[in-house]
């Protein structure tokens, strides 16, 4: 059993002591304490104050953990600082979901004899599915880690979560762990650690759904472990999106071309949301070229990365699809990469469709050139799916404007106007999410208040003795909340 | 090629002009009009009004529609009027469900920069997944065939539909498709035939989501194909279910063995909620014996039912395991076949679970008489998924009757009380699901008003500009449907 090594990636050097991988025998004792939790049968309201209790305890620790992530990753302390609040935000958002009490989707129909067929009385709650597994991403160590929005997400729902860490935060993940851990009853949450313990908990039969973030293939893999199981389990993956962004003529000005490096390089460009395909007149070339010269790159989160980045941008470099415009500065240290901007036209770019649409993960972007904006909206509706699309338009520009979101509405799950598609907001109204290979499953979101939907199936009671109902069905609504009486929205 | 003939049940004689088998290139066709339709560019209403259109016109060919459903599928034209009826009812529950509005889940957050990370504005609406695929049912030759509740709630979201028609009734099948076809705009609504048509359908690339009734066997084969596309689509199949039901002490009454009776002999036992396991007091056994003995079984639908019906009856009848209590009559005519009950003792059934929940699709039932309700509440959790599970107590049972609810909660998508199961109202409170084997997939429902959200996915507009919102989404709420608005929900 080989341990797990953290390394900083300003320096290359191991960081802090390795975790042990965890066994097969360690994982199942895990599993079945998740389901023996009674976690699915506690109130929204005791769920809600847990969730409260672990993002107070997270923030208690907020010294510890930003520093440990900050050596694990490299992404900065300030940026560290916020991921850790907005994660603590997260968990305190599902709190409110809980109390909010709509996510149940409480629906009461009267019985009525004179439908076709007889109608009687039905009663439809949502419940957990059951204990998940949540995959940890490498970019966001806390956000979408081991206490990040799966994890959230799934506890509000009273589905008890095992965590698969990943490697590259080991001491991160193990001290949020311990923190979580500590601050849940017994068997609700739980972490494991090490390449063999992934396929083992996508195929443990006590596991009912998966939530994962991370790589195409490796995602790919999983979900088809899930789907072939005997009992297949829902698998949500949110895998690579080039996120297209289309700026308009009117547009095309050196504050966009500036707007569009600070996206493309922001973390280094480890962003599941990094604008990776622009389309833009070839007017701004220049103006994008100048302002990639002038960026910097930094470390990447890991050497597998650093290299996998190489690779992808010299594959690109060598192709006659593309042209190098541009390169930004190299730090040399550590696992530093230099910012990567590629050039080429729009027919080239239609005919190439596949090998010109694959991620690159860091901050690498092709830039398509185009002069006619009717041969643009064209080529659009053929993108592969995405988490986002973005245009960038003057108000002169709104007729044009509607047409490319037309054309984009099909290829991804979040559209923006006149900003940048990273930065995620933990919002009711978010959407991230989008078609394959963006995602596995479209329906849903990883982040935003609706991410709970995802843990919990329904269940309908048939003219059931109404003592036995939970309280959110019973008659006079004893817990006020949000319901459909026979159809209509409201608290009845 | 091969054409597709119909067999009348009662005689097993062929029945009507075959139809032929939809081709490759026809079958492309078809698809390629789903895609060129525009229907997911249609207004709510405009939906509504189509599918109350759709409605009438089936109604007023109600004589032609029932007397070839009867003559395909010996179900009885009082069984088949009401079933249509149910189907077209099903069709303007859907034109309700549109113009009610709340299906869009349309959500307003405004912008707050003191949130963190940030908030923009997010307004966050559901459209349809694309063109869907929908295989028929052989048991409900109106309610989950044609025009049932998957197509219904299909064209409901926005997707155009392409029917697999089911072979045991191709002139129904036929019949139904030119009336929907001829009061749909051209390309929404087509239809195919033969085994082949199947598999292409749900691997080809336009088709985005797979709606199945039918066999666990086909379903998974077709879910297989679905989940290893190169992208994966959402395959909703509702497959086998043995649809458990205790009966308490206080209740095991000759009424409740009538009850039973009823329920499992009910269309010659051809629902997917027929009632397959029965667990009773040993006191019990005679007068549920002398209710199946008394009753009368009929023509299966298809010979390929009546002959796994009676290999399946035959070898629990060889089997060790159980005891042929009752043998109902069999008309001997066509596919006839007879009611058959078994019993046997907790104790052998917790041994040889496997076995036992087998679904004998057809009038038959296995009796697992118990003597102690603890040892029955240890082995419920254990019961393979089902669409419903039944509790039938007395008033001063109601202790009992908690206990044993949850523990067939995790089992079970609808949970009755003191009624049988057969019979599934088309409401917004009904929940036609349950996990695997019951569905593959246990977040959704295939019958009621909540069976459109398999077809719809979430798109977030930020910062979009106002005039280019769809109007559901617009400033002071134009169209007055249910809305989230900064996390409230009400009609702002």
């Amino acid at each position: 059993m080989s341990a797990i090594q953290g390394y900083n990636p300003r320096t290359g050097e191991p960081f802090g002591e390795p975790i042990e991988s965890t066994s097969d025998a360690e994982l199942d004792a895990i599993v079945a304490k998740a389901v023996a939790s009674g976690w699915s049968a506690t109130t929204s309201e005791q769920r809600a104050e847990a969730l409260e209790r672990v993002a107070d305890a997270l923030d208690a620790e907020s010294e510890l953990l930003v520093s440990t992530a900050d050596s694990e990753t490299a992404l900065g302390r300030p940026r560290l600082s916020g991921e850790l609040k907005r994660t603590t935000n997260q968990l305190r958002l599902f709190a409110s979901v809980l109390r909010e009490g709509s996510y149940l989707e409480a629906t009461i129909d009267t019985a009525d004899a004179t439908t076709v067929p007889p109608r009687p009385e039905l009663r439809r709650i949502l419940r957990s599915i059951g204990p998940v597994a949540v995959f940890a991403a490498s970019n966001f160590p806390f956000a979408f880690s081991v206490a990040g929005g799966d994890t959230a997400s799934a506890l509000a729902a009273g589905s008890p979560v095992i965590v698969k860490a990943h490697p590259s935060h080991p001491r991160t993940s193990h001290e949020t762990a311990r923190i979580v851990a500590a601050t849940l009853p017994e068997g609700v949450f739980g972490i494991v650690h090490g390449l063999a313990a992934g396929p083992r908990l996508v195929q443990h039969p006590a596991v009912k759904a998966v939530g994962f973030t991370g790589s195409t293939g490796g995602g790919r893999a999983l979900f088809d472990l899930a789907t072939s199981r005997p009992e297949p389990i829902p698998f949500y993956g949110e895998l690579g999106s080039v996120n297209p962004t289309v700026i308009l003529p009117g547009a095309a000005t050196e504050e966009t071309a500036a707007g569009f490096a600070g996206s493309l390089t922001l973390g280094v460009g480890q962003f599941c949301t990094n604008p990776g395909l622009l389309f833009a007149p070839a007017s701004m070339v220049e103006a994008l070229t100048a302002a990639v010269d002038a960026s910097s790159g930094g470390p990447m989160l890991n050497e597998r990365m650093q290299q996998g980045y190489r690779s992808g941008v010299d594959s690109l470099a060598g192709s006659d699809l593309v042209e190098l415009a541009a390169t930004g500065t190299d730090p040399a240290q550590g696992y530093s990469v230099a910012p990567k901007l590629f050039t080429t036209e729009l027919k080239t770019f239609a005919a190439n469709l596949g090998t010109l649409t694959e991620e690159h993960f860091g901050p690498a972007a092709v830039v398509v050139t185009y002069t006619d904006p009717e041969e643009l909206l064209a080529v659009l509706p053929q993108l592969p799916g995405s988490l986002t699309a973005t245009v960038h338009a003057s108000a002169q520009e709104h007729e044009l404007t509607g047409r490319v979101g037309a054309a984009l509405q099909a290829v991804a799950g979040r559209l923006i106007f006149n900003a940048w598609p990273t930065g995620v907001a933990v919002a009711w109204g978010m959407q991230h999410g989008g078609p394959w290979p963006a995602t596995t499953n479209s329906l849903f979101t990883s982040v935003g208040a609706t991410a709970i939907r995802r843990w919990l199936v329904p269940v309908t009671y048939q003219s059931w003795p109404e003592e036995l109902l939970p309280p959110e069905l019973q008659a006079g609504n004893p817990l006020g909340i949000p319901r459909r009486f026979d159809g209509v929205l409201g608290t009845r």
